[in-house]
């Protein structure tokens, strides 16, 4: 049987599929994980100490906001490095892992290149496929060992090549995100003097911050947006409700 | 040409790519996930703060730890659930988009077929088999649009089916994880009450723990083991020291 694809189809130029890529982008991802984290620790961080000092030093001019201040700077250096360098060593462990995997399955095609082909057919055989119609698909990947190493990699183990440069990028995105986010809750505290003030102006702030940034990320990624909305404002809001509550328990 | 799989070959029991899909193992990333903040951020922050404090509240018995007891805590709750939450989100929009995308082969099959012949005949392409040697495969795979549907969803979008039981399960180990790498650093100041002392038992016990994370960790992803143990070794190392070097500069 031929495939009718006759040849005066118009070439699809916009793919039905264009927001799918968009989804996937890294960079979009990068940004997400980073904000959602440095939107809700540092300020579930700061709520919780709010909840903890000692009242007559929250009332004090400065001195119970500098501290939460202190801790909040403290905790988006400790969170953003964490965050980036981790983000750095799952690219490059990724990129590694799959040269690992290449390098094994050029090694499999020379070696055993009986085993791959029967690889192939028990692929094509959980799609429907027989042995006999999978044959021209073998016989043309057999003909460049090249590709049908990369055929190998995509269809058997599902692995796609990741960018080199990545790794880095990831990581400088995955921090600067987190550095912003997390500033946006501590501000209040640096200019507000009197804890209770500055941990409402905080409140509010973030909450709404919360909602923006769940709108946006639900818009990039697909999910409806005020669903993403109040996904990461419930979020926030947990966990900065946890943070407070245990640590007017434990002070 | 016949695929040469002679029947007396005997069937490999133990695949050769066994570790692989241990490798990629669910829990374990899901542990090594939640485990690396868990040890890092409190770890960060608690040194933080010790380097922050009043040399006299520092070294008042119990006043200064307790301090940075309340801290930890509340950014392990804090953490903990923003990385649950965060992960059961993940792992839900994850399935929601397979669903969709499955939606929408399902739908193209049905009413563009043409089109969905030529996207297999373009993707053979790149790994050099033609259209002729590709015919016979989408003949099969025409016999039965469900699996059709499945070998688009697989060869043309790279997608796998996720486990709909796994969001739930991904929250519950992340957030565990992050609790029980939280509490490391943060026993030594709830033991030893005054802040310099408790700050450097929990340097040495943290540095220690990160070592030996590191190290089970690359032998579970298959990094070498010394490579992965340095690499959080330094992650902690760095935050931790960012952490302390700001707050003291701050305070």
């Amino acid at each position: 049987m031929r495939i009718n694809t006759p040849s005066n189809t118009p070439v699809v130029v916009v793919p039905a599929h264009a927001e799918r890529h968009f989804e996937g982008s890294e960079a979009v991802r990068d940004i997400v994980l980073g904000m959602a984290d440095g939107l809700t620790v540092p300020f579930a961080l700061a709520a919780g100490i709010s909840g903890a000092i000692d009242p007559a030093l929250a009332s004090s001019f400065g001195r119970g906001t500098a501290l939460i201040v202190t801790a909040g700077l403290a905790e988006i250096a400790a969170g953003s490095i964490a965050m980036g360098l981790g983000g750095y060593l799952a690219a490059r462990a990724e990129r590694e892992h799959y040269e690992a995997e290449r390098r094994r399955e050029e090694a499999e095609i020379i070696e055993k290149p009986a085993h791959e082909r029967r690889e192939i057919v028990e692929i094509m055989e959980t799609y429907g496929v027989s042995a006999e119609d999978t044959a021209p698909l073998i016989a043309a990947l057999e003909r460049n060992p090249a590709r049908w190493r990369d055929f190998m990699m995509r269809f058997e183990l599902g692995l796609e090549e990741p960018d080199p440069r990545r790794a880095r990028r990831s990581a400088a995105t995955i921090a600067s995100a987190y550095v912003v986010g997390g500033l946006v809750p501590l501000l209040p505290y640096l200019f507000i003097d009197v804890v209770p003030r500055a941990l409402s102006v905080s409140i509010v702030v973030t909450l709404i911050a919360l909602f923006g940034f769940g709108w946006l990320k639900g818009r990039y990624t697909g999910t409806r947006p005020i669903t993403s909305a109040l996904q990461t404002f419930v979020i926030g809001g947990l966990a900065a409700a946890a943070a407070f509550v245990i640590a007017r328990l434990v002070s």
